[in-house]
């Protein structure tokens, strides 16, 4: 007989639209019931950024943004909107690069990433999303509610789409997550032929993040997935926990 | 009813070691049937590194390399084994960051990663293991094997692990692809509240690879999965169209 898949990977749809103070766990928890998707002990509920934020109220009108002279001049260079540049400052430590209309900021959680991750698109016009303030305590929320609601022991990720240096074409990474451990840290290990693996560390969170936009996708506008089968070790870590301590970062 | 999963992660077993000139389409079609997995159309195959090359006869005997002075110097400064030091040189273009003990370099591929990509685990003593030379080449190879054997039109993508920048943890991307197009082109197209999505163009065989890893892993030596309802264009494109153009890259 057929073997069953060791992973699953499932589209959450009818999840309603996020306003700000939406009790985004239970809107999930609504959208599984609806179509029948009985959570099991393990499932990981993968959440793209953009809903948590709005659930969150970090929506910017921009006409309400006064860009200082720097982001005036910042983005009279990179051809971009001055208060989208604004924001892409305030919402950031440092500006890592910029050429080719592109703005690329470590942001206040250490994230490196185009504009400081802020969003224009899925969203009314004439308004930007930031990125949710503390997104591990956001997955943290939305786990808790939704393990209320289904009386199972679950992961969340919050999920955002990323650029990378030296590649074309992007992928989600996971900005925050509860209930499992970002990381497995093989290291020392030995693999079958007596190797000490040392520094094999997968991102385990990273590549949920990966698998689950392969069913999310920007155009279908599905923000939930669930992830079945993944092996990993509880934790509270956050992905926090995976940013590189400036002293051991090669690309600083 | 619950519904099904959008997608399935299937684990490939009982895949035979493999040595240098063996038919790795072939044996991975054996282990597909006695598993009872039965190829759809659509499927991606996925297959790591290691047991391309060795398949290519891609191993180098550490006792044969006679390190230059260069490997040498190198080697002392960042404490390795020279003759592993003279072999991530000869694979290189360049290289890209230094310190830690870890060597970043640019594969004649244009691939950014560590070491060249050589690989010590997961190896018979003594010996380490290069690169495919012509990654997407490979994959074609597999995939038209598997076609054959299986008479199902599918993708293959032959993946590696890869560290980031900034981040820690590595996760698998994919180094070569046969059968499908590596990034999903949604530029230009506009989302459901009329924005032109400017710059989204999802890396859809690393978000592939990436969720193949989570049913391999390092310890557990599966080296094959099959990914079954991911939606994708047929392409020849290949991964070598991913590698960014120098004039484009903010990290050169």
């Amino acid at each position: 007989m057929a073997p069953p898949p060791a992973i699953g990977i499932f589209r959450v749809e009818g999840v309603k639209r996020v306003e700000p103070g939406d009790d985004l766990g239970g809107m999930i928890a609504d959208a599984l019931r609806a179509m029948d998707l009985e959570l099991t002990d393990g499932d990981i509920v993968v959440v793209t950024q953009k809903i948590v934020s709005k659930s969150e109220g970090r929506l910017v009108r921009l006409e309400e943004v006064n860009p200082t002279r720097k982001a005036f001049a910042l983005a009279a260079e990179l051809e971009k909107d001055p208060r989208v540049v604004d924001l892409v400052l305030r919402e950031s430590r440092r500006v890592v690069r910029k050429g080719h209309g592109v703005l690329i900021t470590e942001t206040r959680h250490g994230f490196v990433c185009a504009n400081s991750g802020i969003d224009m698109s899925n969203v009314k016009s004439g308004y930007v999303v930031l990125l949710p303030l503390d997104p591990d305590a956001s997955a943290r929320g939305i786990r808790r509610r939704l393990e209320r609601a289904t009386a199972k022991r679950l992961a969340v990720i919050v999920t955002d789409t990323f650029g990378r240096p030296w590649r074309e074409g992007q992928t989600d990474l996971a900005i925050g997550c509860s209930g499992i451990e970002p990381t497995e840290r093989l290291a020392g290990k030995k693999d079958p032929f007596g190797y000490v693996l040392r520094v094999t560390q997968p991102a385990v969170v990273d590549e949920v993040a990966a698998a689950a936009e392969l069913v999310m996708t920007k155009r279908s506008l599905i923000p939930v997935a669930v992830v079945r089968g993944v092996k990993y070790r509880r934790s509270e870590a956050g992905v926090r926990s995976m940013v590189r301590k400036r002293s051991l970062d090669l690309f600083r």
